[in-house]
């Protein structure tokens, strides 16, 4: 969400959180805008209606929009409830001039005229300012039938009862403008079959989910014998006086009907989604689509709140990140959960007796020979791995990174073998020696882990080693400058392992590592069960690190 | 989010959408609440300061809270602005009789006095009040320094300059009873030596980020030279009378200063966050860590809003589900949306000129032979992904359906075989057809799916095979039921192939393989790029099924 998009609503609070600028900045925060709002007037409501309300006058609602306009780009607009003529003539008169000063931005005007549980929410008076003066300043405007009714009511339109008549009033709503009218169905029930003898020369039926005659017989024949296509549906009607790359003007959004009595806010919610895309540069068309969408979705996921009607679910189309986002002074949010997550079993492997016999120079000489033996023989498990990554890799950055890998174990191997020499091992002790079972077990569980998974997996289980071995390698490093604990270098038999480990190229291994896996978690954020299963795989590697220095000690 | 929390902010409205009830319904959301919210006081301001303030008077907050709590079960609760004594009675009063009805809900209370800007949000004569009638009533109070500093003032408390100071004004604000105070610490430069420096006997130092003398080394080297451990810091503290799994009573929570004017409505985000986290039953302790971390966020990841000190940034929480979730009327929603994104390569797949012909039974024998023979040799790439399939498994299940598939494979396979010998071929014939280049491609592209991704890119690469054949059959056997097109299987030599796949036993293995992945994609959904990489390879594999037919019709 690096682009900010602003959007800002004119409507009336719902302390029940279900409608007016409640349910406008939950779909803003939703789909990913940021939320402005002017109260219009205070609602005491609930999901069984409305019991009270409060105008805040329209002078308070003009200094309110003063604020927001004065200081924040605004990159959208919708109004719901607007109470009176009054605020409605202000609303015109501060939106107008905004638009002269600063260009026009889209507005979305959802004609409230009267709640879902019946009670009149603007004045009589003031329908033909809505209409006359405010409707031709929008984008689109989204009454649902009774409100085109009325809305028509002074051209002497009837009830409208079928989809021709929605088509019909729509235009008619236009008003030979540029403003385009979706007049939303809910009000309606229309049989699937009405669809199927419907006139199609000027219009587009976009079917959603299983009511679209193509939809995929496997998917359908997956959902049982009771799928039937012919049923009942919602049909939402948009006229677009200027379609752009249609020929049709009108478009009609056509699904399954939900029997649900979670409907509270469904319109401010649509309104609201139809404002969050068009600020996001969306097309009229695209965004009645997607609000269309996010708000069925709202309704078929909603949960029971309250005795009436009950509210949408605003967050269906959201995922928890797990991972935070990168800061200043926590830059690799990834890396950083893994050891924070699994926190003891860390200390207990970098800060292991092993580590800090070998600071002080005090551990035993046959258990570090065992040691290096082992982690000769774990070098081609892990460079192993390295070659499997590589195989794994879509870039061949990565490709030349894992290759850069294998040739630097390579020669830390060789490395190893001159140390062993060194320490009074013969070369053919060294190809002899039989491998531990915590060997076998750890290089084995890296493998797995990349056979199992994609690279991310392959790329923690052998963070465990990496990072593990820079750690051990600054913290002895910073313990010996501070003489801390007895940590000397200083005629320290095992210096060079440390100096090694704490030196500038195997730090830079580790930081390269480290980026590479922040990189790629950035870019596709795991879910709460993709991250605890990342988690699992580095606490398991954590582990057997532990063991492995277990083992040395050991001597097992 | 099946369990719904619900959360009651009773506060002012900043129609700049950065404090006030904005900011707590953002933040609801954000952390998957169900937001509610009584108004106090209108505001018309931004993030330059407060223009204007419009009281709702107390009776219609009265009212308002009595619409919410009669009919939604609220979970927690916070209080923000409360304007005046008369509204701050009201509130008192609704709540203490809530709770006597009800039983006791976390009550969070952010003692707002006075905004960031400086104006006067709270009514002089009403401090008081806030500290005797409403501050007992709450888990956690929140105030920052100057709050702090003002609601001891009448018990002749100085300035609060140093960590102690702060120790001692919360213990002071819970005044003996059981109410946890939060004495934030934005507006106090700590400096992290004076941390090192303090007794902790009696509290706790949680350290976020790298301020954390404890952070890994290995990720401050990764982060470059110029990291230094000690700086400015931000140190919020936590008093517990009763702290529950902890001796100490104070908790410090300890993270780097972030230089920025994007603060505004920090202290509502923060209430509002803690409000959350006890309505999913966290602990005062853990909430308050959680609301911490998710307020810092806002501010440390806040992007460019107005002139003035801009809000913070509440969706940093947040990734965009892109497949949606499972609906009545959408009952295979990754599937769908697979085959919807890839729409015109899937009808060029599913009815290809190769279909339609089979489907006439019009087909050229030769073309079918060949296909045939190809098919007999794609099969045992089929098995074989199989196989590699059963190798990522993480559960026997999986395994067993990966096993089952491989022996219906061989059967398959058998079958094939004597098809052929009924078609004229020989049995050696079969043996020794050379691979086309289509079908190694295809195999190997599914192979290589598996080789590079976890167990859902394999599955996600076996599907296209799986479900299209299956769509074939369907779509057959109902274009010659309804004699479409010239469709028919009576006498057609194509309609054993017809009637396997659009029989019992094919339809039940891919509608196995539906359920599957839509439970691998429900349980670990996909973030935006992983959906486009399964998108890929899915399009591809529907590309190489395109092109199996169109080597059949031509004979490559």
């Amino acid at each position: 969400m690096v682009d900010l998009h602003s959007v800002l609503t004119i409507a009336g609070s719902d302390p029940s959180g279900g409608a007016g600028i409640q349910a406008d900045l939950k779909t803003f925060t939703a789909l990913g805008c940021y939320g402005t709002s002017v109260v219009t007037a205070l609602t005491a409501q609930n999901t069984l209606g409305v019991q009270a309300v409060h105008s805040c006058g329209s002078d308070f609602v003009d200094k309110q929009l003063t604020s927001v306009l004065e200081d924040i780009p605004v990159h959208a607009i919708k109004t719901g409830m607007l109470y009176d003529g009054g605020t409605i003539a202000k609303v015109v008169q501060r939106i107008t001039s905004h638009f002269e000063a600063n260009g026009k931005s889209p507005l979305v005007v959802d004609p409230v005229i009267v709640s879902t549980s019946g009670y009149r929410l603007l004045d009589a008076s003031a329908t033909d300012a809505m209409r006359l003066d405010l409707m031709p300043l929008a984008a689109i405007v989204t009454p649902n039938i009774p409100e085109a009714e009325y809305l028509l009511s002074a051209s002497g339109y009837a009830e409208i009862g079928s989809i021709p008549a929605m088509k019909l009033a729509a235009e008619r709503l236009a008003a030979g403008g540029h403003t385009a009218i979706l007049v939303k169905g809910g009000h309606l029930v229309i049989h699937s079959e009405q669809l199927d003898q419907l006139d199609v020369s000027d219009c587009v039926i976009e079917y959603a989910d299983m009511c679209n005659p193509d939809y995929p017989k496997i998917l359908r024949a997956a959902n049982g014998p009771c799928n039937d296509i012919h049923s009942d549906l919602v049909v939402d009607v948009l006229f677009e006086p200027n379609p752009t790359k249609r020929v049709q003007p009108f478009t009609l959004f056509a699904r399954h009907r939900i029997t649900t009595k979670r409907t509270h806010g469904t319109g401010c919610t649509l309104s609201a989604a139809i404002a969050c895309e068009l600020a996001k540069g969306q097309s009229v068309l695209a965004a009645t689509r997607l609000a269309i969408t996010y708000t069925h979705m709202g309704i078929a996921t909603a949960l029971p709140v309250g005795r009436g009607h009950g509210p949408l679910n605003h967050l269906h189309s959201l995922i928890t990140r797990v991972v935070p986002q990168v800061t200043a002074h926590s830059p690799f949010p990834f890396v950083a959960s893994l050891i924070r997550e699994n926190q003891e079993t860390w200390d207990g492997y970098v800060k292991h007796p092993f580590v800090q016999q070998i600071g002080r120079g005090t551990l035993p000489k046959e258990c570090f020979i065992h040691f290096i033996k082992q982690d000769y023989l774990y070098l081609k498990y892990y460079a192993r791995a390295h070659g499997l990554l590589a195989a794994k890799a879509s870039d061949i950055l990565s490709i030349q990174s894992s290759a850069t890998i294998m040739l630097q174990v390579a020669r830390e191997s060789k490395m190893l073998e001159s140390f062993c020499v060194e320490w009074g091992l013969s070369s053919s002790e060294i190809a002899t020696t039989p491998e531990s079972t915590v060997t076998a077990a750890y290089g084995s569980f890296i493998l797995d882990s990349g056979l199992k998974g994609d690279d991310v997996s392959l790329l923690v289980a052998l963070a465990a080693c990496l990072l593990g071995y820079g750690e051990v390698g600054l913290w002895l490093a910073y313990k010996s400058q501070h003489a801390e604990s007895g940590t000397i270098l200083e005629g320290n038999p095992y210096r060079k392992w440390v100096e090694d480990y704490s030196g500038q190229e195997y730090q830079a291994a580790c930081c390269e590592g480290i980026y590479t896996l922040e990189a790629r978690i950035a870019a596709d954020p795991p879910s709460p069960s993709r991250f605890r299963e990342l988690s699992k795989i580095w606490s398991r590697c954590v582990e057997l690190e532990k063991g492995f220095w277990d083992m040395a000690i050991s001597l097992s």
